[in-house]
């Protein structure tokens, strides 16, 4: 057996979740348009309220896990002002009418939803709840069917091993409803009979003594009989499905509300196992944690070892009795807590040797002791299981504030952290804002090459297209980047098309300065600067006239500070990035050095410290925004205006804390698209024009921004071939462009 | 006055060639398609088989001068069986007919020449020459302009600056003609007329005892009578000219055969002078020295300091009949040798007077004392002129001959050095030949970055183009280039579209082999070898089946040699590499390793030195081939072999002299094109197309050429995005592929 395979496998998840108001109410907003009608990720299940998230197949829980956590993420920074309903059991819903039946394009799709809504009720059809979805990989397949005799066939095989599986989990489904339930009360606006059924908490929510999980109760979306099926092998199977379809009690495969269903191939193989049982956890941010879908396939590896059975009728109303057990509305208490006892005890016994299975496993990477423990503590210990832990937690405020509370906590996470994915550790921040679009609007990525930032995203037609550190695309043609990577044949080439560009030298000798005053080779407005300014020192400007000892004093003074020295045409301004994508500014930045803004009371250390709480900043370029760190040169920076840490600044005095304006030295970023003078875009737009450049950021030095362009109050410093495009999307002030979608959009146009 | 400028201005120059046959016959071969129509630098003039070459304009006369060399060296290169005739006299032309008149598209070029044939008759209107175009710079101009109070416009100024300096040119044109002659003997098959003038010369070629320019005597292309013109102004010369137009004596301004002609911009204003009196010169590959272009141009800038004076017709007359003394055919030789004598006393004095002036011009970078005293050496001693030395040179062989050799020996020159372009040093290979190619076919070029070889090229609609190294060009897409840059991206992709790679691992420890092998990772047939290899040492080949044992000694024998060791899947066969320009392969070399081919009479040294001699072996990759060293690889290599350079190898054995095949160490490139199977030409393609890549080096392992190829046969084993394309163009063996033509095609596609 190759042990590098034992715990790979397929894995998928999909969750879905009610999108609420801020009181808790159903949205009654459409689904996001951005999303698309197809996004693989992104899509309604039941109503149009309902959104499902869907993971693409992984071969490890984590990367599945992580994706789950990745997609609710983007989800939550594109809603508005919606939450997600942290929940199974349905938010507040005041009327059935407000539960719109998703509204799909495909006609299909909305007569099978209707007939549902007709047969189930809407109000139990938006239950929501988790699916995992799980098949074992090849490799480990072919090893299990190399190590038996019964099949010849490896599909045969296959079939009954899923089956068995199957109805491992279906003989034990009790368990798995005590384990993963996380739905014990629900809101006074659900389904009429069954608040009848439940008793009345002090908060006033509903609940039922002994019911854990409503959803998995027949008050939850089951099927409207008890359907029996042959698990003897898959031509049984198919035969005693057959029977339940023909005399009409469901319409086809899909309307079985099995606890665990089989999924099979074109072919018919079954190919995975959906495990429908885990409800929609509050206390977790995914609605589930990643240790208990561990343990789920801890068991689906050890049930795969274990002896074929007969999973007759009698011993399915058996499992289907256990699970009354531990979740019923009407109980006879005193049978059941007998029961109940001997089935925690024949739980615990069974995870017991599932703990001794898995220490066989040799490379299973999972801690898989304490996950098996902490699942034996929910046995033994009724009031650390989650619904008990959820129902106490109600107890203390009520059921929609509870998890109103939750759905907030859940969004102000994501909003306040927009670059922390998970299993993204190591990109940069634009390849991450990349992801994030693909996954918003729909498109498959693959990670090819992580240290080097390099992606592929595909679109639903198949089309994939190679990134690298999201803005090195297709989209610019080879030659038009390196003439951006070489200045100075950019300044011919935009000198060329009459776009304005500084004119200057570089001179490593006083002398090649003499002999360009000399041949008359000198804008009128001069900056003489070091190559390498620190404090701004060894700078002078000229901005009319000068003499020829003025001009080499200034010389002379910049070479104190550099062995090279800059002549540079002199023009008045900020200097602004503007990023361009397809021909078209999509967003202009102006950064501003380290600083704070006093309030005539804190210190300068204090506003610091006040500023650096800003959720966009954070250490080591993984956040938007840096922390700003009093270091040396902002101590001598402050010295050399006479402040120092202590200082308190007046009310809104600006106190810059460094010379250098990168956002790495903990800098201000500052969207000011909308107040630039469009002037200033037709420039940009020609400058990029001007090399055959798609994606750029364009550097402008600008007198004023709101005066119209002329031949002396701008120019164009430069043009970056790898702009940043975090700085756009998340600017501490200013409109947030989708930079990313923005992109995906222009590559894939 | 600024003196960086005093020398630099715009030079231009044009020559015409007839093309000729190997016996030295008018060439009866159209212009060849490959210069197009419109190409700036090639073109025809008066008759179809009289190559005209043009120069750009070019700030310094060096520049020029290095391009005449160049596009000189382009037409050498594609003419397949003829000859540039290098001689201003036409070559033997047995019939007048012979001569056609250039098959111009444009229907009035065509009606043009033939007016001047009918008039001028087409013997004499081939006859050929250097004009040498000539301005000054605006900042000279400016300069001048400002020191003087004539003339309040410039453009005023300019146009009598320009007068003047024709004037002089005009009044002293018999010491031009005395130091430009090279054209004093003729062909039998030239006008009766003049025939009947000259005299026969011992080698039966016809000359005049004193003539020294047939072109510039009365035999040449002369008008048909004298024209005077005024020069007092521009008005006054406009009005002298209309006069001869309006009596139809000549049919517009170009028609003005002076050895001096003023040039006009689209507003009547004189741009440049054209002096036409430069006889093609065949002791100079180019038809003219550099040293004589300067020298014109001192005389240029000398004449344009010198008082303006009145040029009347009888000044214009006693210049014709000073240039009568030097150059006609019937001549009172006592009254010549008297005339001549004081002439030539007065050209010494005025070059005397040349160089005072250029020694007072700071930081004029010609050696202009050598320049001019070789100038007064041949007014001095006569045997010094060029016409004497042509003629003595004549004299030993005969007309035909002698041009025919000289003519030979320039295009052996330019095919035995193709690589040797002037002005184009420090540029790679790759480039020089994207810059022949440009001249080739009519691309006006730019050199914008020499270190960086990176140049534009602009078609006749003005489309530029930007290449850097000659294969970074606008036609692929950047991502496709990092693809390329990522061996395992590339890899990744290709065996996703179906494409033969080959499967490996890079293992730095032999644990990772063990586990690779215990995993059953490993390919059938495999190759072990340290990442670096010398001699092929520590390389291990598993053909068919191999044992846990043998696979450990081969990684045990691999890490005596590197730290890093390749695990390869073994595929048997020599590497190719397939060049490909817009999705068509075209061209696929071989490199051999460095070797010689034993005779049984030479030693390996002798072989080597024999080797050494070809053209296209040269020093630092300045030439296709690099020169075999012997170097101490080679001694050992050698002695692995048994081997040392006093060897003597059978006949036709092969002696390879060291392992690796890089031209770079003297290895052979072998074109093999046509021998390879087509089937391999579909998966070099489908392999680019996998990676949207437009051009690439496709490194091919292929068992045998012949064979088809199948998924046992060949593998890719890279693709590289900045292929060499000199290996291609210049093949020590078999076709020469025309790589350059073929990039700037697809790029202007």
């Amino acid at each position: 057996m190759n042990n590098r395979n034992i715990y790979s496998g397929n894995f998928g998840i999909e969750k879905e979740n009610i999108r609420v108001d801020n009181k808790g109410r159903i949205s009654k907003l459409p689904h996001s348009k951005i999303f698309g009608e197809n996004n693989p990720y992104i899509t309604r299940d039941f109503s149009e309220s309902q959104i499902e998230i869907i993971t693409s197949a992984f071969d490890t829980i984590e990367k599945a896990f992580n994706e789950l956590h990745n997609i609710t993420h983007v989800v939550l920074n594109t809603l508005d002002n919606e939450l997600l309903w942290p929940q199974s059991n349905p938010p507040i819903i005041e009327d059935e009418k407000e539960i719109e039946i998703a509204n799909y394009e495909k006609e299909t799709k909305r007569v099978y939803r209707n007939y549902l809504s007709n047969k189930y009720g809407k109000k139990k059809a938006i239950i929501s709840g988790i699916h995992f979805n799980i098949s074992f990989s090849d490799d480990y397949l072919l090893n299990l069917f190399n190590n038996q005799t019964s099949f010849n066939e490896i599909n045969d095989f296959k079939n009954n091993l899923y089956l068995k599986i199957t109805k491992y989990f279906l003989n034990e489904k009790w368990l798995f409803t005590e384990l993963f339930s996380a739905s014990p009360v629900f809101h006074e606006s659900y389904v009429d009979k069954c608040i009848k059924k439940a008793s009345l908490s002090k908060t006033n929510d509903y609940l039922s003594c002994e019911l854990i999980s409503l959803r998995n109760s027949e008050c939850g979306y089951r099927n409207t009989e008890s359907l029996y099926l042959d698990y003897s092998n898959i031509e049984e199977y198919n035969k005693s499905l057959k029977y339940y379809i023909d005399n009409k009690i469901i319409i086809s495969e899909s309307e079985i509300y099995s606890p665990i269903r089989i999924k099979k191939d074109a072919l018919g193989n079954i190919s995975y196992i959906e495990l429908r049982f885990i409800d929609i956890n509050p206390l977790y941010f995914n609605g589930v944690s990643l240790n208990d879908l561990k343990l789920i396939h801890m068991f689906f590896m050890y049930f795969s070892k274990l002896d074929d059975f007969y999973y007759s009728i009698d011993l399915q109303k058996e499992s289907d009795q256990n699970n009354f057990l531990v979740n019923y509305f009407e109980k006879n208490m005193d049978i059941v807590n007998y029961e109940k006892e001997k089935l925690l005890l024949k739980g615990i016994k069974l995870l017991n040797n599932l703990k001794n299975f898995s220490s066989k496993i040799k490379g299973l990477p999972y801690n898989y002791e304490d996950i098996i423990d902490s699942a034996i503590l929910r046995l033994k210990e009724n009031d650390k299981s989650y619904y008990n832990i959820i129902k106490n937690e109600i107890d203390k405020s009520n059921y929609v504030d509870y998890h109103l509370e939750i759905a907030n906590k859940h969004k102000n996470y994501a909003i306040n952290n927009p670059l922390l994915q998970l299993g993204y550790e190591g990109l940069e921040l634009s390849t991450k804002i990349l992801l994030q679009s693909a996954i918003k609007l729909g498109y498959k990525y693959e990670i090819l090459d992580r240290e080097e930032n390099f992606i592929s995203l595909t679109d639903l037609n198949g089309k994939t297209e190679y990134i690298k550190q999201a803005t090195k695309t297709s989209l610019d043609n080879y030659s038009s980047v390196l003439i951006m990577e070489n200045k100075s044949i950019t300044k011919k080439i935009l000198r060329k098309n009459n776009i304005k560009v500084p004119n200057g030298y570089t001179i490593t000798c006083k002398k090649e300065g003499i002999e360009l005053f000399e041949a008359k080779l000198l804008p009128k407005n001069l900056v003489i600067k070091p190559n390498n300014t620190n404090f701004g020192l060894g700078i002078t400007i000229f901005k009319e006239k000068y003499t020829k000892k003025d001009y080499l004093d200034a010389l002379d003074f910049a070479f104190i500070h550099d062995k090279t020295v800059l002549i540079e045409e002199f023009i008045e301004g900020l200097e602004y990035r503007f990023i361009v994508i397809d021909g078209k500014v999509e967003g202009i930045l102006h950064r501003k050095p380290a600083n704070v803004l006093g309030n005539g009371k804190n210190t300068i250390k204090e506003l610091i410290k006040i500023k650096n709480n800003h959720p966009y900043r954070g250490f080591n370029y993984t956040s938007p925004l840096e922390i700003i760190k009093t270091d040396e040169i902002v101590i001598n920076f402050l010295k050399a205006q006479k402040l120092n840490i202590e200082s308190i600044p007046k009310e809104n005095e600006l106190v810059y804390l460094r010379e250098n304006s990168n956002i790495s030295t903990g800098g201000d970023s500052i969207s000011v698209t909308e107040y630039v003078d469009k002037s200033y875009f037709y420039k940009v737009i020609d400058a990029v024009n001007a090399l055959n450049v798609k994606i750029a950021g364009v550097d402008v030095l600008i007198k004023d921004i709101k005066e119209q362009a002329s031949d002396t109050n701008y120019a164009i410093i430069e043009l970056n071939f790898n702009p940043a495009i975090h700085i756009h999307c998340y600017p501490l002030e200013g409109t947030k462009e989708d930079i990313g979608d923005k992109l995906i959009l222009a590559i894939f146009k």
